[in-house]
């Protein structure tokens, strides 16, 4: 079966993100915490970030998509992503795991190891992310993508293959693939790069997106979060001064993306 | 004594939060640290993050006056929550418990028995958290109010003669008791639960009031806290085009409020 | 060697931060550190907040700066801050302490004391914090500045020579000494005090011009920071309503900051 996300396909998801709001649990780093639940309460969903011991787990049993974010990975989350993972698992709850900066960072590329190996719903990532991810290099320096998504296509695939998970690679045209059907989105602008949590807080949308969809249809909603997001941020640039304006412009754009937005700016193949 | 909060008696509380910056410490969620210094700041008041054991409690005796919210409550940090508790009784600071998310989630329920035993001048909440943590019920889902605060007025009225706290309950009209006298605000407008922390941030501005008020001047300035906090609201979301460009537009408002805007707009019963 | 601080020079420095960006490690505080991310991504600097103990010293050796900022240091960042500080100096990777709030608070009063023994090269304070810094004074009562940087020149001399580092006293006038040479700078706006980090992300300013500075042009790299930071605040204050516009403005304004403004607005002696 083949997939073609239209802007209905699109839209259709994120009206149920506005009228169903998903709960959408958050254990992600400390820097982008804020503005990853602003983009989450923009687009209409519920954050929680619900990210110790003890609590993660009964929370990601009950709430409607997690994000795993191994952006700022302390002692005590590392225990609560686990956690979390192994209760979204048993629950049926969809994930999303984002390997921050994997590759030579040791505590975190391990941590990714034993994540990736509980089957993530959703992988997303930069292309050095997946690159790394994949065992098939060691990474950019940080969190800087300094490889182009396409390079980092043979990653995605063998992720998706290996671990049954829709794996996304943000860059200028966006790749999203399952293992079998590979979609490209060529939205968003370079001022998402310009803000801290521009990649991250997709991660969070992401989680709200496969929340909402049908049953088999996890590569359309991975695919439509990221049409939502990148196309909200065309409009907020363009009316934009700078990276400071433009962050609070991309907010009011996700809370109030119409379906025509969608139908006059999606690129998609 | 029968207390009316009348626009003359906010602006007054105002001014000295103004003229004599309170100095309050806030040992709060990663989430929202940044938005509710911000908030503190536009106010005119000093925000202080502390809260590691062995500063916390040092800091709640020279405080102005502390806030204690349990959005992310992580081991070490709950630690110093109760070493500031009890600094702060022992030095006569007036300290807030937000009980974000307490009911189903354990770690947090606990801490918040625990800090409710302390006694804490104020205790601000959403209906499902009051309702929660008087016992009466077992919480929403995660952050999201789920109750009107009216049904929450049982709760606040057992937690306020128990625990000898002033309790306000955050929604469409706010709802502020001492348990001898209960006081209605209803301004403020729907965005503020479009941006994290547009609740537990008013926790801290409640520190801050509390800090300045009167002797037997709590309820008085718990529900002038509220005012502030949600008439300031009310210009900042008019002449905002969304989610994003209120927040700051918010913290400008909360900068510039006068005594004018707040007998134009207060709503109070 | 007496080095004059030119608009040229600064945006030389600037024009390097910009076409080289510089990798910024930054371990900081919970507060700040999204205000932190986003001020090195609007200067053009590539931000990264690694700071978990087995992680934040080999980062440290391959980043091109490191910022120690001791806001709110929770046991497990204690310990990353003194692997990055070790590990940076052996890398011979240029690092700042910005040692906030010390002086009455034991558990960060203790650490700084580690770190000062590293040889920062380069500490970043206000009056109170450098003064208490040097053993010459208490501190204020929290993050307030309750000096002028003026009475902090004994205390910046003194530790410029005992420690080898550049010392920033930040307030109306900036003051930046090596101990040989003191510079001043007068730009700035009293908004930068009403948005929480807008002394801290200086501190991470700072080390992104220490990683293009010259050999020998730590004292110059320092002051261009200052410069081009406080410079920018000017168009951002006149063009704002209150410190939500303003912080978003400044974001802009770092992005867009040419040499010509430079050389209209610097004032420095």
């Amino acid at each position: 079966m083949t997939i073609r996300l239209t802007p209905l396909t699109v839209s259709t998801l994120l009206d149920r993100v506005r009228t169903e709001p998903p709960l959408v649990q958050c254990l992600t780093n400390a820097v982008v915490t804020n503005f990853t639940a602003n983009v989450l309460l923009a687009l209409g969903a519920a954050p929680a970030m619900t990210d110790i011991p003890g609590e993660a787990g009964p929370f990601a049993r009950a709430a409607s998509g997690v994000l795993i974010n191994l952006g700022t990975p302390h002692e005590e989350q590392r225990r609560a992503m686990l956690e979390a993972a192994e209760a979204a698992n048993d629950a049926g709850t969809p994930w999303v795991l984002d390997p921050v900066a994997v590759g030579s960072l040791p505590v975190r590329t391990a941590l990714a190891a034993e994540l990736l190996a509980l089957r993530p719903t959703a992988i997303r990532g930069n292309a050095s992310e997946i690159i790394a991810l994949a065992g098939l290099g060691t990474g950019g320096r940080g969190v800087d993508a300094t490889d182009d998504p396409e390079a980092a296509l043979p990653a995605a695939l063998l992720l998706a293959e290996k671990h049954g998970s829709v794996v996304a690679v943000s860059g200028p045209t966006d790749l999203i693939t399952d293992g079998v059907q590979t979609l490209r989105i060529s939205n968003g602008d370079a001022l998402l790069t310009r803000v801290t949590g521009g990649g991250c807080a997709l991660g969070a949308v992401t989680a709200a997106f496969l929340a909402v969809a049908d049953d088999g249809g996890a590569l359309a909603a991975v695919a439509a979060a990221t049409a939502v997001y990148t196309v909200a941020a065309e409009p907020a640039a363009q009316a934009s001064s700078g990276p400071g304006s433009f962050a609070a412009g991309f907010l009011d754009a996700l809370a109030s993306l119409t379906g025509q937005d969608l139908e006059q700016r999606l690129v998609t193949a």
